[in-house]
């Protein structure tokens, strides 16, 4: 039997890792890279270091293989989204096929957690359910950027005895929330705070979480909102690429 | 100046635990143990058991503080949470004050993330916004009991492209949830699962989750929420506690 990691190696910073995972590290025999897109080439240099200071003995290698991108432009999401998990499922198949041997163990390096905007569980959920290659595996949970988000505001995420809700920029920018009072954002590459009619909303937004280049600005839509997106225009052309995060809080 | 530190410890399994907070338990000289109800010495016992596996010079030392316990039964809710948190300020102060010098570290332990359903961040927030107490603190966040039932059940959060919502039993129970297509229930200590009228809904329940007493049970309402409450009854009779969470999934 071949056995699958998916591990959850936390969101920036190399100490999020947790002991579990350096457990699991351990265990891997191969290590499928599957980054795309211009934060490719700082992610997976991050994730080489992970494996160096963590990883005991040095006998484990790494596969890069291209991961299908999404298309974009207008098409109908969803479509386009089963499309590309389509192609990731038979990318993954090839890998596990062709790369690990029966006892091996593979891993799967995830930014964050692996159940919080990741597709690598439904993947292989899909995979098991065709039929058409087995293996077992196992899911490490990881530190997602939201709790770095409130860890480094020194924030609580909800209301006292409220709920919080999760969603991303598109769902925002479409209206698509609920009236939860606390709202985290993920995934929005279009600034779609400036969406929010009510300016007394706070905001808790964080870039590059937990890494050096990390940036936090908090206040009221009103006084903060034209900055954020200033800053994050800005960070985003000096470094090329830009993972950012926020927190937003009714009056 | 004194500092403190909210250290997020995980759920329930000790190797959840990070490596920053693996740094930051290195670093505290008196941990405040807060802990409260049936569940009391069981928890008390993991932090101390966490504390002697990862903290390399053992010239540390506990205080244990009565915790204040909201008032039950009939009463407003967010009142009696708010002569809590007020109750809880008075303690953490005279904590602060009576058992730390200056320069000195103390050290908060929170089960999950300090962020998600814990009161210690707004505390201190709240001691710091008096004025009455001066003092530093960080935040390290931990694995909550909601990614280890992703991780343990091997299934996402979200569904693709949608959003999250994660609630109190309370909020459940009283039809004060929104339309999210996911919900992640905690906190719930009536069986507020029975309240969905839609039967075909999918729940993922677990009970000590991470810990070597984990339960596990999934499926759609109509076939496992009878099963869920009986299982849920007679472990808490068995261990005299229990904590629990769950996800529920609209077909």
């Amino acid at each position: 039997m071949k056995k699958l990691m998916v591990i959850g190696i936390g969101a920036g910073n190399p100490d999020y890792i947790t002991m579990q995972a350096v457990k699991a590290l351990n265990l891997v025999d191969v290590f499928f890279l599957m980054d795309k897109g211009q934060s490719k080439d700082k992610l997976i240099d991050l994730r080489r270091e992970i494996c160096e200071r963590y990883i005991s003995d040095p006998d484990y290698r790494f596969v890069e293989a291209h991961s299908p991108e999404r298309e974009r432009g207008d098409v109908d999401y969803k479509a386009s989204v089963d499309d590309l998990n389509l192609a990731k499922q038979l990318t993954f198949e090839r890998l596990i096929n062709e790369e690990m041997s029966d006892g091996q163990c593979g891993g799967f390096l995830v930014w964050g957690d692996p159940a919080l905007y990741d597709s690598t569980i439904r993947i292989l959920q899909a995979i098991l359910a065709s039929g058409r290659c087995v293996f077992e595996f196992d899911v490490i949970p990881g530190i997602t950027s939201v709790q770095a988000l409130a860890a480094q505001h020194k924030v609580p995420l909800n209301r006292i005895g409220r709920s919080i809700e999760i969603t991303t920029g598109r769902r925002l920018a479409a209206g698509q929330v609920s009236e939860a009072d606390s709202l985290v954002v993920m995934l929005d590459a279009e600034d779609s705070y400036h969406q929010v009619t009510d300016q007394e909303t706070e905001i808790y937004w964080g870039a590059y979480l937990g890494t050096p280049d990390e940036i936090l600005i908090s206040g009221k839509l009103k006084d903060v909102a034209d900055e954020i997106e200033r800053v994050r225009k800005a960070a985003r052309l000096a470094n090329g690429w830009i993972m950012d995060t926020y927190l937003l809080r009714k009056p």
